[in-house]
């Protein structure tokens, strides 16, 4: 933990000043301001009751590869870990702020939108005109819909999207600055897939990225088709390869009307004999690591909790731990790809690792896919704790049954995360009311 | 056109060639034969009943850079023209086959789908335990819904889904090669915003790629964690760049516990003083073109329809003129990122470049973000030819209102295609009989 005294400011750092040219040179997505003022209501409402409030991220962040964003790099989420953390954390009692990728899974209507069944095949057609849900479906849909509008007429859900890494940064920035109120009762709960690597807009193009030299197409039909106009700005970071002199040889001709059939290539057996003008290659720079700017500063009250996805079991808990070294946070909660829905390992500051399993059943039957908590949580704990947690490898994924396991393991994660954060709290008590004799 | 004599088969050229590769080197998605069988039925039923069936590609493909995939490329698309589009074939009386990226908008529920509600807003509480539709949106849903089940009970939409670029090529030519019973019936309309580069399978990383160098991690931090396992797999294609001897130094140290903090960089203002080994570069191969072989060999009686989506307004026909002449199908429809709900063109062979434009009203109040096919797509078109097609040039931006047009201009575009589908049915079918008296 850093020993630094609360309420004294740092000097500037270099992780400040990376911070500041970041977000200096990254614009703020158009809606900040609504959203910033729209969390603020939100969290104050929250923190005046004494509650305690989650900031969950959740779903992956683009990372544009133009200004004008036709292609873009993407990491593998769909948003079902941090939207069904999402419901177990109202059901524990937590007001639940849920800063997500736009169109990825939201609590409650994650039952129903990302389904085998398309949502319209829900719902039929009932007495005079009116629209139901299907008669196998509707108690399930009812409790859903309760819970629901429960947590929204109670103001106990706030959902904000983002899209973009920088999107994404400055969102959760704004926000976790929000949180000071709400002192040790501030959980951050990280479980967006965030991109390591970005195109710096200085060196992103503005047009889509051709695949051919649109400036060269465009001098070769004027001839037959007359437009001018400025030629299309040079790529310099992310850019098919300009041809380096002389056009590349096409032996597939075929037809072709008088124009010269540039994009054509004559091989793909291995990547040297590609011409390396028909090749892409996107040059990246590492994201800046604002872990460490949200741990102290910008929530340095708060507990928090990262997620570490990796799909090699041979590093998972070594990364879980450097990040906690690194960022002197709270918990490191790792997961694999292929087993992340049946197991996770918490990683903590002088604790033992702790491997959080579900049973080993398949999920019985179920007629549809829009069951939600099922089965009872507490004795899955105990099934747990009995059979599986004196292992401390990963599982390997050829054991695991086809299908869903039987119960959600965030119903597991969460009661486990809570009891964590019930301890941060005691102990930030006890170390306030230690210092509060002490001179600043 | 190709002047290739049906029933002929050509000879083997590199085209072929290319393709036999592409599809031995790159495995098919597991679901494909249960996929090809669906499309078999599906266009088996349609061609026995005489009835145009438009194959409609939709969404964006993935590139994935690792094949455990956390990482990938992605293409812009939501998916809503292919969706927007069915709708409106099903209402000219085609049978639909929607080949789509999961999870991207379908017919119909996209009205519920994207919407800026969560589609449980749409929902309420209804008598005795039911669940009913929200008073308001009752009647639309109910429309909808209806043409829905329609289409669904009429066998007249089938929606198969594919992720990354492979699956997407490898569903697309078995099921264009299915389509041959369906003669000049069979329409292709591939609205899918397709990646046109790739990682190939030999040099794709096995595992995530690390922004550190894990199989240093590893070492550094197996002396207080004993783990043992084969190294990471290398990472030939999609890497970032390896530490070339010597660690990078750390001015940003911070309370760092012993473990050298090998990710920490400390300047980010330019990409030179970016060290290498924190960068990744990312090098893609070309996606061979495989629209002249769906043209010659896949689907050669369907008439072909194209999507060339561009950003910069100075090259979009000249790129169309040039896909059209390269591969010799038979339309081609562009359109820009920043304009496309508003105007496309129609760029065809022997043909006048026709540019279809919605009124430039925006759509007017609208309660909620559900109405489907408003006002009258026919008045739309007077207004629009006597208004606007005189205009031969692409729309400013700037000059358009903002929100969503009053109509969707899949309304103009599917009758447009319809009736160039007409005229080359016709065109065919007067071929076809003045080749009867020929030998084959």
């Amino acid at each position: 933990m850093m020993s630094q005294i609360p309420g004294e400011t740092p000097p500037p750092n270099l992780a400040t000043l990376a911070e500041d040219h970041y977000f200096s040179a990254n614009p703020p997505p158009k809606d900040l301001e609504k959203h910033v003022k729209q969390a603020k209501d939100f969290i104050d409402f929250h923190a005046k009751e004494g509650r305690r409030l989650v900031l969950i991220t959740s779903g992956g962040t683009t990372v544009p590869l133009e200004k004008q964003t036709v292609r873009f790099i993407d990491n593998f989420s769909a948003g079902t870990r941090g939207a069904t953390s999402a419901e177990y954390f109202l059901e524990a009692g937590y007001a639940v702020l849920f800063l997500h990728r736009q169109f990825s899974l939201l609590p409650f209507s994650r039952h129903y939108s990302h389904a085998k069944d398309c949502f319209l095949d829900f719902l039929r057609e009932g007495p005079d005109g009116s629209v139901v849900a299907r008669d196998k479906d509707a108690s399930k849909m009812l409790q859903v819909l309760r819970k629901y509008h429960d947590a929204r007429d109670n103001n106990m859900l706030l959902a904000i999207p983002f899209l973009s890494i920088s999107d994404y940064l400055h969102e959760l920035r704004s926000i976790a600055q929000l949180m000071k109120p709400l002192g040790p009762n501030a959980l951050l709960y990280l479980a967006a897939a965030v991109s390591d690597f970005f195109v710096p807009p200085d060196r992103m193009s503005e047009h889509k990225i051709q695949s051919t030299d649109a400036a060269d197409l465009k001098k070769k039909l004027s001839s037959s088709t007359a437009t001018s106009s400025a030629a299309p700005s040079a790529n310099p970071s992310a850019r098919a390869t300009p041809a380096s002199g002389g056009s590349v040889g096409s032996r597939n001709g075929s037809g072709g009307t008088g124009v010269v059939d540039e994009e054509t290539f004559d091989n793909f057996d291995s990547s040297p004999t590609v011409p390396r003008s028909k090749r892409l290659v996107v040059d990246l720079d590492p994201v800046p690591k604002f872990l460490k700017n949200l741990v102290e500063g910008w929530s340095p009250e708060g507990m928090i909790v990262s997620f570490k996805l990796e799909t090699d079991p041979s590093i998972l808990t070594l990364k879980a731990k450097y990040s906690l070294n690194r960022y002197q946070h709270h918990l490191v909660i790792g997961n694999l790809l292929s087993t992340r829905k049946w197991e996770v390992v918490f990683v903590a500051p002088n604790r033992k690792d702790r491997w959080i399993r579900v049973p080993m059943h398949r999920r019985v039957g179920g007629s549809s896919s829009t069951s939600t908590s099922s089965g009872n949580p507490a004795a899955a704990v105990t099934t747990t704790t009995t059979t599986t947690t004196d292992k401390d490898e990963p599982l390997d994924p050829k054991s695991l049954p086809e299908g869903e396991p039987e119960i959600e393991i965030e119903s597991l994660i969460i009661p486990a995360v809570k009891d964590l954060h019930s301890e941060y709290i005691d102990t930030f008590e006890r170390e306030r009311r230690g210092r509060s004799g002490t001179p600043a």
